[in-house]
């Protein structure tokens, strides 16, 4: 077959006459359905792909069964398909709260950024020179959030306004050195954090308190205090005598705030807060029904160098200018492993540079008028459920108010009144409701509610006039003690983006300094950038999608529950596995999930002194870390000669460690890109003592259709659905990682305190690792679209087309450059390890010169100094074309060249192209030109650069200087003065 | 007020709390909302808006009334309203065919070009260094439609099919030397195309035979003969003969033909045909009710300088490389004026991009799938109704079956059948239905038709098996004499972008070369590039708005008449007029419409004699152009020195021709961007003297909600919704231009053969002047939701914001060039003309040297040399804010200050930034640098570039060269070389 009209596979004339003819499964992998097939397979030197996969993957484990996710859908198919699914989500009125909000996406910042793949296809910003504009979105976002905070510093988003507290409890034990065990936390803050909190506790051995802060004493073994700002039920409590008794036992104070509410509130900054975190949702992310939304988390300056996830900070580039970075990168899970108190890896991005652009359309005086607005509601809201004879249980409270009843059986007459007019409310306690307000609402939502409360419960068949209240309430905060004083957000970039066209501008200057997978394809090892394509997105932002809070009744969303059941049983049979959990929300979130219930498992069989948890050494700082975080006791294994687990140390470890062995953590194929023939018995190994196995889902891009971890014999896996199931990376986030698990470990899976959707294994289940009860509901749709449009063939076809195109381009590299590890057959996986040691040693050009002279041809680097120092892993994917595969080979013989160049001492060995690489468009324009080769050797080293220029912003960025001087929000004034600068109204010359 | 989050009116505090936030006025109209405002009214030297507006607008013509537009609404509230009036439209199955078929939009196109401002803001590629990237996908459209039809020259577009049509009888005419004046065409004609032709002949004079091709003879009175391929009842129809014939007369033939059908069809150039033309709207682009869509025209090589509408040539840059450019822009309106032909000018390029891209995407295999799976889909209906005992009228179609009944009743019967089925078909005849397929349909769709057809008609209650049908039918075309035998679309460009990522990358290459709104301010002078909001374009790609077919009976679709209406009211308040018609779909087409509406009026009364057009010599060309096509004779009118209207010329030239004066035409402000005060003598004269008042609306921006057409005594007026209403120019295309009339002149205005819409005024109608009753109805909620989110005081305050801003720059600018024209109290109106003249006298530099350095600075040129050779005329609108206005004005003046160093001797004449401007990236890379002034200087002229540089991608193109090496597609040789090199694999160094 040729030409993308033709289906993949071959139907009958009927069949092929009335089928819609958008096939998604040609425009994904393009180079099975073109003359470029066989070329390649000529490139490597067999006859068939079935000959190349026989050569690849191991014999033992192939499955050799079709999967059952059926015939591929079209396009349009597809989309309708879901449509129809997603139509039966109701949309009631939400006044659910609990950090949760209806927020209007300004529309620009919709179409401009989550809708366009300019923003969305980035990867994670590591190579700065080439995200200069995502990098400058990002520190806005810090920028936003130290100030609302009143704080010194903050990261770059986290996950999850629960996770975020977890990782701040981490934190305060952290620098309690451990010793400190107790950990307090208010009765008053949200359920789903409070969860969290107590399943993240139980790894580290923190022993949780819940209750009455005002009660609490704490002590010598306190590492830290927890609160929620305003509490959950809506009231806005005094900390004071906690912060002063916290710090006094030296402990660390923990603020989950509102954010929105801090424009109005005095921050918690002001008040002596250690931490503050919580989500940035309502600043234009739509809730999702549960995400994905950025988690904001800042904190002091002195605690800036523990901080988890990722922060944006100032250095300066090679010709002295300043430029943006991701800061501290060595920290973590990069260098801590078995020593690390997080595992948090990916961010938020996509959603922060949202929030941020909220922020940066808004302002401060925007920002403060939709506080004002949602507060002025819950005030006429309250005002006339008193004049009702409703009782309001406090008078200080920012946009949630809190109905407490005489009975139950008045609380339940009223709450039954809300649901029969399909208003979602939330029920507080069995004697009370609360009711949370938002940008989203109108004077017919207050009506709405007053209607349902006229004629229940202490009702007296009145409803008030909301006009005249709205007249005469006040804000409850202003002039009271909680009001806010201090301003915020005066930054330049701040107050200058207003009007559309302002904004629409600076959103687009961003992103043109930004490489994309619009611009070329970005063969990242282990992170598996494939199409995103259009189709798979475009149901991310319909209402029925986006806009349901995340603790909607389940009955509610049938749409929603039956896309779960689709896409759990497609996932379930994809991997081999007879279970699967959607509520990990990373891929790291998901590693702890896995090795978590495999704990509970062990604990289940009375084995719970099984701790000890095996892991190769060239496995992902994450899987330590994970592991860590479990409470478990990390045993090390090295690799062979060949880059293989040493089976036979394997074999000692786990025999001598049998007693105590809880699990194996392994990734397959191998990090090194490699499927290791021992797969099977490793599993076998670890099986006979007793052990787990957790396989690390990242290389599952090579295993779909043709073997899976459940066959292979693991027991559960984690899945990144932004690598192998499409979900964009979005510069940096959000990403997803539902796990899979055998039968005996399904019992354990997460469940969640406030949905309690397990059903009979809420009980054995391991708790809730994020705030809602399927992670980031809102982007599993791009993975169910992926699947679907893909069908049992078009899925097994693209494993095969993303080992053939990683096999024809380590072909077409080895001539110029040694590939480190290979299979038993000679063949790669996925990808592949280019070896960069040797130009070390002869002439001095690093792995870091080679990524960075990438950017002149247009590209981003592979994967660097990861999983072994000194090499590039590059990982093509199925959706990229030979052409494409070609031109980035193409650079990387051109850049040998270079490299030979130096080599044979024809060019300077600290003064060429790849060592000045880099070269930006100001650099290559300079009068002077010190080098010895040609402005356009520098910047025009190809073709095809001349057609269409990709221009680094900045030149090498040291990265040294940065995490000296680190710097993570500018001043006003600085900020305000480079804004300027970078805009407008400046005259040159 | 300030800040964003304001409403730009006071209203009372209960109101202010309830209000959504949301507001669209100061995201618009920025600078009045914001600390600028004072700054630029001190600039002006006045205190306050009024005091300008006052000295700007003749007190004598201000109206002080409050538009009945109504509030503001915000952007939720809009486009809430806006999706429940459209969610009423019934989307009925649809087989009515007749030139609009269903389409799949390809999900990567629609959301990279139709829903990418990157793409929809830009302007017409006058400046073709910063547009090659539309240029080269234009460019593609024309090769394209040259392959399918056999053609040797194509256009890039035209408004739809039937104005296709009457421009090439205008061509057939035109090359008869206007002696030959009968014009053929066949009754199996489109007859939207028809009744169009009859329209349109009247002005010319031409004489229109309707009837059976097979019986007409061409004479030496015949000019043309027009002909549909495959006929309006879908028969394939043998054209030999009359080919023939027609030549044999001496006179040219038509093909209006179904581009889809010419993949499988022999194209009518292999048999001869002068003219080929239709639309390209099943190529991707949704029927939209209407449009808007591209239409095709082709022809050969003899006559393309002939040709209307815009074309897209090959010619080079002062380097010598080869670029893209419109060619002969010379032609028609441009210089011809009384002796045009045609008045086109607008195109619809964002609509032919789409075309390409779908053409780029499928490839020549994929588009002939899409055909034969159409023509299927007729085949096995046809095969399956002539099982039931239906008599189908032919076995040669492409995709439209036509069913003849016995009886008139017998037709009445099924043709119920499908309306109570709600199934739209067509119904032909009395006696015969048509049934059209297309890339949308289903099996589904097959065996709903066949389900109403089995019990009544000729149904004899049995529903054959489609699937054993599809199996066994075959095209009815292959083997035949019609079937196409020779290649199309073999060059590289239809070949190698068939996967999503490839065609993405594509598209966004292609973008990265234009410069659009989203990168900086276009302040085209007359052409009112403002804000095209991301909430005005949402609905345009909403299934209820984009996917109706025109001719849908009206009752199913009560959103798209109240929407209709409501504009309608809205924009007759805002011209101060009776009545508004929506059909004609660009202000050239308003234009001719309300002279033909002005000669209707004068024959209806008696005055068949009135044909003298008087029109200001400072008029657009576009004027004289329709004028000549209503078949007046123009008489033009001198400016005085001060750029005024000669009132006593006008006066002499109005009574001289008293009793000949059909109408007078006149631009307010007037194209030299001032309030003349003369107008309302200007309109007495002409009423005097017997005539009628046409305003042409360019410049209806200065004048919403401060004075009005009708007010000023004008009897009719277009509008330009692309202009002063927010519809995107799309790159040149689409347009709109209503037409607003005084009450005399409401019962002429245009009706629709198909849909007669005008009720009792059909008889008196002038006939229809676009093909579909509404125009290009798609893009009307552009403007309806513009005019509903700004309301009455914010439509106003837009007004005073775009003359704020003209008075603003041309105080700032006045300190380095002549100002041209001024208003009576020294203002400009909404813009304004900077002189250039004076330095082509001082040292050489012209016009086109300031436009071109312009871009070096980021900045698209204002308007060249019109309507004043060697000079600029600058609009800025209202939505742009100060910040952008100055960072032009300093560019501006920076580059006076170059000028300078010109004059002054202090730098080359022939070598300095202005005469070699644009700066390319490779140009100021080159090692040789034989310039007297620094690479920065040449390319890096201005700090804000340094921050962000657009970057042109061509030197200054050479006109003349590509005028007489005209080249308007490539052959595939160089045309694959061509993309080759500038895209793959090719290795460099």
């Amino acid at each position: 077959p040729s030409g993308p009209a033709r289906r993949w596979a071959a139907t009958a004339a009927a069949n092929e006459l009335f089928k819609p003819l958008d096939n998604f499964v040609p425009r994904h992998n393009g180079q099975l359905h073109s003359a470029d097939r066989d070329e390649m397979l000529a490139t490597v030197g067999v006859d068939t792909i079935d000959e190349l996969i026989d050569q690849t993957v191991p014999d033992a484990i192939r499955n050799h069964r079709t999967l059952s996710v059926g015939e591929a859908m079209t396009e349009s198919e597809a989309l309708a398909n879901l449509k129809k699914m997603m139509s039966s989500n109701a949309l009631n009125q939400n006044h659910i709260g609990m950090g949760y909000y209806g927020t209007r996406v300004p529309y620009v910042i919709l179409r401009n950024i989550l809708e366009n793949p300019g923003w969305y296809t980035q990867y994670t910003p590591y190579q700065a020179e080439i995200a200069q504009g995502r990098l400058e979105s990002l520190l806005n976002f810090q920028t936003m959030i130290c100030d609302l905070t009143g704080m010194d510093v903050a990261n770059a988003s986290l996950l999850d306004e629960a996770t975020a507290a977890a990782e701040a409890m981490a934190m305060c034990f952290s620098v309690g050195r451990s010793k400190r065990k107790e950990f307090f936390v208010s009765e008053l803050v949200h359920p789903q954090t409070i969860a969290l909190i107590k399943t993240r506790a139980e790894g580290f051995g923190i022993d949780v308190k819940v209750g009455d802060h005002t009660s609490y004493s704490p002590s010598k073994n306190t590492c830290g205090v927890l609160v929620q700002y305003p509490a959950t039920d809506g009231t806005i409590v005094d900390y004071d005598k906690t912060i002063a008794d916290t710090h006094a036992a030296g402990a660390k104070i923990i603020f989950a705030a509102d954010l929105l509410s801090l424009s109005m509130l005095k921050p918690p900054g002001e008040m002596g807060a250690d931490f503050v975190l919580g989500s940035a949702q309502r600043f234009g992310v739509p809730m999702g029904y549960g995400g994905p939304h950025a988690a904001f988390f800042a904190t002091k300056d002195d605690m800036k160098r523990l901080m988890p996830g990722r922060i944006i900070g100032i250095s300066r580039d090679a010709h002295g200018n300043p430029a943006l970075r991701m800061a501290l990168q060595t920290r973590e899970q990069h260098i801590r492993r078995d020593k690390a108190t997080s595992n948090i890896c990916t961010a938020q991005a996509l959603l922060a540079n949202m929030a941020a652009m909220y922020g940066v359309y808004h302002g401060p005086e925007g920002v403060k008028a939709i506080a004002r607005r949602a507060n002025g509601f819950a005030q006429v809201f309250a005002a006339a459920a008193s004049q009702m004879g409703y009782k309001v249980n406090s008078s200080l409270f920012f946009d949630t108010v809190r109905l407490d009843f005489a009975s139950v059986g008045e609380a339940d007459a009223v709450f039954k009144s809300f649901a029969d007019n399909k208003i979602n409310v939330r029920r507080f306690s069995e004697s009370s409701i609360t009711i949370a307000f938002d940008e989203s609402h109108s004077k017919d939502s207050i009506n709405a509610l007053l209607k349902c409360m006229a004629s229940v419960g202490p009702g007296n068949g009145m409803t008030p006039d909301v006009d005249s209240l709205a007249a005469s309430v006040t804000s409850g905060i202003d002039g009271s003690s909680f009001a806010r004083t201090s301003s915020f957000m005066q930054h330049a970039v701040f107050n200058q983006y207003h009007t559309e066209h302002e904004l629409l501008r600076y959103l687009h200057r961003l992103q043109a300094k930004d490489l994309s997978l619009v611009h070329s394809m970005i063969s990242l090892g282990s992170c598996t950038m494939k199409l995103n394509s259009t189709s798979e997105m475009i149901p991310v932002t319909w209402p029925e999608i986006c806009e349901p809070h995340p603790f909607t009744p389940q009955e509610q969303l049938p749409g929603y529950q039956a896309m779960f059941d689709s896409l759990e049983k497609d996932l379930a049979d994809i991997t081999g596995f007879h279970s699967v959990s959607l509520q990990p929300n990373s891929g790291a979130q998901g590693e702890y999930t896995g090795l978590m219930v495999i704990k509970k498992y062990h604990q289940s069989r009375g084995d719970d002194h099984r701790d000890v948890c095996i892991i190769p050494k060239s496995a992902h700082g994450t899987n330590p870390a994970s592991a860590k975080m479990c409470g478990m006791t990390i045993v090390p294994i090295d690799s062979d000669e060949k880059g293989n687990i040493d089976i036979a140390q394997l074999r000692a470890k786990a025999e001598q460690h049998k007693d105590r062995l809880a699990a194996a953590m392994v990734t397959y194929p191998s990090t090194h890109g490699v499927f290791e023939d021992s797969i099977k018995e490793f599993c076998d190994i670890i099986h006979e003592n007793g052990g787990q196995v957790y396989m690390d889902g990242a290389n599952m891009n090579a295993q779909v259709g043709l073997c899976s971890p459940g066959e292979i014999g693991a027991d559960v896996c984690h899945l990144n659905l932004h690598k192998t199931f499409c979900i964009p990376h979005g510069g940096g986030g959000p990403g997803m990682g539902p796990i899979g698990v055998a039968e005996q470990l399904a019992p354990f899976l997460p469940s969640h305190d406030v949905i309690p959707f397990r059903g009979e294994n809420e009980t054995s289940a391991m708790g809730a690792v994020s705030a809602a009860p399927y992670g980031s509901s809102a982007i599993l749709p791009i993975s169910w679209m992926f699947i679907k449009m893909m069908g049992s063939q078009g899925l097994k076809e693209a494993t095969e087309a993303a080992i053939l195109n990683a096999n024809y381009m380590m072909k077409r590299l080895e001539s110029g450059f040694p590939i480190l590890y290979r299979g038993e057959r000679g063949r790669c996986a996925h990808e592949f390890i280019v070896d960069l040691r040797p130009f070390k040693a002869s002439c001095g050009v690093t792995e870091s010169d080679v990524a960075k002279r990438l950017q002149d041809y247009g590209f981003h680097s592979p994967t660097m100094s990861w999983p072994v120092a000194g090499t590039l892993m590059i990982e093509p994917t199925e959706s990229e074309t030979k052409a494409e595969l070609d031109r980035f080979c193409d650079a990387m013989l051109m850049i040998r060249e270079e490299i030979r160049a130096v080599e044979e001492g024809r060019i300077d060995r600290n003064n060429n192209p790849l060592k000045n690489a880099p070269h930006t468009a100001k650099m290559v324009m300079g009068s002077e030109w010190p080098h010895p080769y040609s402005r356009e050797e520098g910047a025009f080293p190809a073709s095809w650069v001349q057609g269409s220029k990709f221009w680094p912003t900045t030149g090498r960025i040291d990265d040294v200087y940065g995490d000296r001087n680190l710097c993570t929000c500018l001043d006003v004034e600085t900020y305000a003065a480079d804004q300027e600068e970078e805009q407008k109204r400046a005259v040159a010359a």
